[in-house]
């Protein structure tokens, strides 16, 4: 047996929350990816640990969107139960998890951009979602924070990790673009309080990046004007199979712990 | 390339710091397995938790261990580098996932067995040890009931569910044998006031089974006679597998991260 798909309605804060809450649901699964295989164990801890944090923040955030969208869904229903259209994180989020360098990278950019969000949302109109940011603002910073003390270690460290760095780098880069773009969901969470434009994250992020960079002497790839589409629900070929794995359990017995 | 195996010495106390490190560390392996794959979203963070805390346990004692065995390997290399026949887990933890009531009903033998243990390490003549112990102590009190209202919930619950749970019991049952064995390592530490011996961990233990198995209404099956011998290093089939998978990154790339 298998279980129906759920699909949320078309408003706008819903769309806003989701956006953000399944940017926390995806990339913590990429991490999670690293539990029971990091490449010492205190590292394997971290990763996992900040997966955990995201998977609450995302609990968090997609309860609020079920009860917003009015239909009744829980987290779980949310987490696991849509089709791959209906999830709006960006792309970066949902590319495999790469080696260290791709995923020390990946974790500095995000979190320096969620530190950024949870920061404004504290002062949401909506007083759950200020709750959670509340919380969240700290686990960012801890995340970033991690994450800065690998970048430079591996970008100021032998020529093999600094090479690796310069890929992932390379690799990332044009995926950064979607964190920062606007469209008319942004403008309803504006209009309505609920939260910033995702534009108006970008030079706090920028700065934090230019530092990081700087003091690893990493070079910045040229910008470029692809902005991928994740966030409208456009997803990469790596999304479905990551969900098929994801939602196995759960749309094989529905309701059930199998 | 390829790293070199590591042998750890022969002495009673590191082998007996062994054993209960590696309990740890290979259930946490099977509970990191859950990481992202959970039925619901609490019981994955929960699942994920619980491993969390135990290859915390497992570093510290790996890290004594290694100072104890005066070779100068620290907890990576311990957890990381050695052949199957130098872990000295018993068996139960090294098997398979298995469904949902199999990891509950595993996860309860193990807590109860290991909250037992380290109840009486908190006294160890070793204060490294006495240390690891009042804060794992905590630990597996908490693991030992969140399994605990999960077997309760599964025995006691749908037809479905019972008969998994009484599927669990009858495979698991045998192997709780080697949970209360006792040897010359055990008496070494019984004599160095290291450690008690396995078997007195038996009376709270099955204490702890009699009441969640009868609250449960699960019978208890049939004593075996049969004990593994993970504890000395004969594994099952099982343990080659996941030290392959858990191997691969230190041993492709010593020392670095990849």
């Amino acid at each position: 047996m298998s279980q129906q798909s759920i699909k949320v309605g078309d408003k706008a804060d819903v769309r806003y929350l989701l956006r953000i809450a399944d940017s926390c649901l995806i990339l913590s699964q990429r991490l999670g990816e690293w539990c029971g295989h990091g490449p010492i164990l205190e590292e394997d801890l971290a990763l996992t640990n900040m997966a955990l944090d995201l998977v609450g923040q995302a609990r968090g955030l997609l309860t609020r969107a079920g009860q917003l969208d009015g239909q009744g869904h829980d987290e779980d229903q949310l987490a696991f139960l849509r089709d791959e259209r209906q999830y709006f994180n960006p792309v970066l989020m949902e590319l495999p998890r790469g080696d260290f360098a791709f995923t020390t990278l990946r974790n500095f950019a995000v979190a320096s951009w969620l530190l950024g969000l949870w920061q404004r949302l504290q002062s949401s109109s909506d007083a759950e979602v200020a709750a959670i940011a509340g919380k969240a603002v700290k686990e960012a910073q801890y995340h970033q924070q991690h994450a800065a003390d690998w970048v430079l270690r591996l970008g100021d460290g032998t020529e093999e990790s600094r090479a690796r760095m310069e890929a992932a780098l390379a690799t990332l880069w044009p995926y950064f673009n979607e964190l920062f773009a606007d469209d008319a969901v942004d403008a309803a969470a504006v209009q309505s309080k609920l939260g910033p434009a995702w534009s108006e994250l970008k030079a706090d992020w920028q700065a934090a990046m230019d530092e990081i960079l700087g003091e690893a002497g990493l070079a910045q790839p040229k910008a470029s004007a692809y902005v991928p589409a994740g966030r409208v629900g456009i997803h990469s070929e790596h999304m479905g199979h990551m969900l098929a794995e994801m939602q196995y359990l759960q749309r094989s017995y529905p309701n059930g712990v199998w």
